[in-house]
């Protein structure tokens, strides 16, 4: 297996080794994108730009090759990924002619998605689901996901649209599906601000597991510059006075974000990054606007006062223009496969190494990018060691 | 003694020793900038925003205090600084009354200027001086200004405006003041993109003069910048197309760098710093203006466009608007005081560990400036070793 | 006249008349900033930049000299004018020195400060004082300043903070201050979003008064602009999708417009901008942020997506960097000076003319800045009318 | 006719004039556009966005329509026309899917374009060609193309690639073809900036030609923008004390202007708007960057500092983020459509009135585009002047 290239097809030969990718959100931009864009990278029409897992500091971390990944999840909506693909090849986020291209990976995909819930039609039913069903039924998914394909591991990753900071003592949607990760046994990443495994009625569960987890909330626009920036004015010993930002997106996460409860979920973490890598809070707020003619891209303009020798006022201010989806997929894709590694090799527990991705990181770590980096590629190192069995699969989750 | 600042407190008590810092390009407004404000913080007027050397990782690296600066330097033109400072304050440079309350130190520093040269006027003088006879008068200013204060060392700064790149064979003038810090025995520090120490006819000088010496061209403002988004797009694997940046500044930096040959200079520290950091040149130009409406202002705008994962076409722009010589002038008293220290210690050579300061370091070391400021933290730990004599002034330059 | 200010010379002679500026909020930055600026102009201190009624088309409409500019007016805070002056100054609004060179005439519109109100202390006052009351109360403060001081004429305007929507039926401060503006038979122009004269309660008395009036909400930075670019797209054809903006300012106005409810006032009138002249209300919000770090500055920054040919999707976006005071005072000296000849050549109601000035300007008018420019030429022309009696001060208000 | 696309209705049948537009560049971004976007808008797929001909105010100027507009041209370049529009939809400039849907348009324009000259293989040539020559060639290729398709009127429109500066005396390719339209009788365009008619040698054959024309250098991004600011800062009397620009583009146009002597050609336009606008020419210089990266988009920012009240310093700046062709192609429609009729209706001459279009316009008129823009609605209620005869083919050029 050691010689065998990622991006070739004959990887997945029927000796090889499969792994499941559970994605909750599936139907979404970011899912979407990541199968696409797994697809794309590993039959060779794409070099992997954005997947920091395909640098050579990774080549011999042992991760799943690309050609490996099996994808499937829960959605609450039912356009298909070959047609959700499309739309996002109209909107430019895709290029054209790539849906096409691997169209068969879409069907395949769209294929292992299963319902999720609980919505709204969901609260009518008779009897009322209770929280432990909600598990109950998607952990049986994920378990069937992973014995259906004969998987070597499957890792749970939320890519679904934030959900509003929930009530006290409920268990909001995305804690039921984490729960139901840890309870099929697989790894979990929460690539949102959602709650996830964030809730006190999941400590226990988190701690007793046997399952590596990270999260949450992506790190890849505003904040990924806020992160370099932070520790420039520090290590300078520049005073930042304000630091304020607005955000423009459309797509559906503009309308999420929209609603106030969500973006203050979202904003936590932002600010979070700041009094972390400046070591104060600076004034100031931050915006996130629904503009749907902005379609899946997004505008963050930054405004930063900060004071120089003697007083001297100084102004930085940046502006991002980027795809989220396309930043978050190929992040989605490294942390699958850096779980379901971390699995193999029995690494239990929150993954704190893995800060580079996150604004609001488990465990603990340096909060600058820079530093980060340098605990990931130590991390990559530590996967790689020899002095664990490196194919057996016993001990990763969801396989029997 | 007697001309003892009088807002300078016990802290340099007769006995306390005393130190240098000889400015080339003593009048222009960093030069004046930096006696200004290492006379307001060590007189408590102003916090030390800005200085490094001021936070609590060099607190035990035995660095001179401040108030136990002595200031003097070369410079080919006339205006007092007191008058000067009175300019900035003007441009908004300096705090309104603060020349005022830190006349006396500006009128000592004015008192310890000399003449530089050679300037068009020294091109008619017969006979004409030899690059040699102005090395030794040169060296014979630094060394009166040692004698008379008696300063236990001295460190030479090149605060000059930027010279054109000169003729091959010719020692600019940038390289005169260079050569006349060694042979003083003195510490060099080349904050400049002017020649200086990087001169062919100058290498073996440098290599057995037994000083410490840096360089070369601060990293104030858009370099800064870079030298962080950088290593951003590096570490997430994001596929950087083109860098484009314009730099708009008035002052006498504007004009000097309106020259091509000059801004060419200037230019090639940028672009290292790029090439540096992403491993790869990437297209487009920097272009720098004189804008006199702008007085001591800096405008420096960047446009980086970077392809995201599947070749998605993404954007930031940041816009710096800075005063060079606030952002200089801190960084210009660390060095100062960084190089007096380790000439205390005994450290000589290129000190490649001070690339935190420089677009073009010497010496070897990490292009990325949180690796940089990594080394710097364990430089200042190195030069508060207790294993050496820290008050041995005999191997320190210019004293007796 | 012996209190006349030494640096105001010939022009006006015991013999010429006098005109009266009765500020409401007069010592706020913008007031403070208008009666420096009057004296520094009308001394040949600085160049009237900012003044419209001072260009070419201007000289023959028989303006009131700056020179012949009394001030006075209300307000509920004590800190006097030449100390307010001296802050600006620090801040960076007013040129150093500037306050002390007209410290007399500071003094002198200090002097003719009366209290404001209703404050939260006189809501205590037993009995209470009725709106009535306080109409007469102010009416009786400007008929006092123009009897003391013989004044040929007096003009109010309001440049007090914006205060809240008013609740429904009640007469706000701002509507108290306009009737009794009315009452004392003196022009108003209300250069905030505040009521002012835009209520139910006051239509009648302002159609009957026989004064002339002009507002609302001074067009000084942010919709300046907008009435510019509005009409550019609009006469281009070009499709604007979505216009969002974020507004950055410090001092008291910063924390004024934090109050949702003022910055809802404020909002009102830049998005009808927009409306008017693009034919339509694109997407987007705009955003107020208190940041105190700004001080008396204030950035904003516009983002607006439109369409082109075909769909194409593009961006303009703009940054603008301004200090509202000094944007603001020069336009109150033109408005005091163009209804003080407005009055003194009969033109009483409504002046739709002068919708040049402000975001959402009483009677009919065009919208594009051009257009509005072009209208108050042509009112220029109007006041220079030679059929009117030019020095009649008999039909002018608040004189004997 | 039988040829006639499908997606042309009624408005062409048989019996309706039909009208030729010759393109100099004719294969370019920009005449691709044209000729792309004539068909779309004309079968209905898109709406009219970007051009103002469309405007009500131009409902009854009787301009020939859409779908009676039949295209030609020289270049220099082979490339079929179906396949540069298939690079431009690639690059984002056109929808995708669009050059499908109108590929019959795209086919019957290629078969009309002519080879232009003289390149460098000309110059081989024996014996060479003289101007006139050149001049005969191209005026019989436009001849033939009215002659063969019948139609009422040509307007010969230079979209080339801008040519440097040329030297004294001999005549420039894009004067040849100026001269060979009003050879053949037609109107004539110039959307660059390169020289056309202006030449000392045509002024005398411009002047009797009998033709109308207009020009120069399409107004379509920073420039337009530069119209509306520039009037503003002089409107409210703001002194600006320095704007500068820096362009970055991509496409063929980005090479073609990193030549300095036809960046100068392109920037002399820029300056004269502001000149004309602002009333005194600012400090600050404008560049102009190639960065194929961008491919046919184009960024552009401009930052100007002004003075406010009292000497207040103020920053505006702007970034515009556009599509050349996009912006260019709908201005190219309506000048052909204004022109065609202007032809129809016996103007002749400069026509200062399509200064809106225009950086360095013919004939006289104003600099803001405010005015322009009166003007052009001015000269559309001209063009129908009922008391001209509306179909008189016979003093419209290229036609027997």
């Amino acid at each position: 297996m050691s010689a065998e290239p990622s991006s070739v097809p004959p990887a997945s030969s029927p000796s090889a080794p499969r792994y499941g990718v559970w994605l909750v959100g599936a139907r979404g931009s970011v899912a979407t994108t990541a199968v696409v864009g797994c697809a794309a990278v590993a039959a060779g029409l794409h070099p992997p730009t954005g997947m920091v897992t395909e640098t050579p500091d990774f080549a011999t971390s042992g991760l799943p090759p690309l050609a490996s990944l099996v994808f499937g999840g829960h959605d609450t909506v039912d356009c298909p990924l070959p047609k959700r693909a499309e739309h996002l090849a109209e909107g430019g986020v895709l290029p054209h002619g790539l849906p096409a291209a691997v169209h068969a990976e879409l069907v395949a995909a769209d294929r292992e998605i299963r319902p999720g819930g609980p919505t709204l039609r969901d609260a009518d039913a008779v009897p009322a689901r209770t929280d432990d069903d909600w598990i109950d039924v998607f952990a049986a998914d994920i378990r069937d996901f992973a014995d259906r394909n004969g998987l070597a591991g499957v890792v749970v990753v939320n890519v679904a649209s934030t959900e509003p900071a929930p009530a006290a003592g409920a268990l909001p949607p995305s804690s039921l599906y984490a729960a139901a990760a840890l309870r099929a046994g697989c790894g979990y990443v929460n690539f949102t601000p959602s709650t996830g495994l964030h809730h006190p009625a999941l400590a226990e569960l988190a701690a007793s597991a046997g399952v590596p987890y990270a999260g949450r909330d992506g790190k890849t626009g505003q904040t990924l510059l806020r992160s370099v920036l932070g520790p420039m004015f520090q290590q300078r010993a520049l005073a930042v006075r304000a630091w304020s930002g607005t955000n423009l997106l459309g797509g559906g996460d503009g309308a999420a974000l929209a609603d106030p409860a969500a973006a203050a979920a979202k904003n936590a973490g932002k600010e979070r990054v700041l009094a972390d890598t400046l070591g104060t809070a600076p004034e100031g707020e931050v915006h996130i606007d629904d503009v749907p003619a902005l379609g899946d891209w997004k505008t963050a303009w930054d405004h930063i006062a900060f004071d120089g020798f003697l007083g001297s006022r100084m102004i930085l201010q940046t502006i991002w223009q980027g795809c989220d989806s396309a930043l978050a997929a190929p992040l989605v894709l490294d942390l699958a496969r850096l779980l379901l590694r971390a699995g193999q090799q029995g690494i239990t527990g929150p993954l704190g190494e893995l800060g580079f991705y996150f604004k609001d990181p488990v465990g603990d770590g340096p909060a600058s990018l820079g530093e980060q980096y340098t605990e990931l590629k130590r991390f990559a190192a530590r996967l790689s060691d020899t002095a664990r069995p490196s194919h057996d699969a016993g001990d990763s989750g969801a396989q029997r």
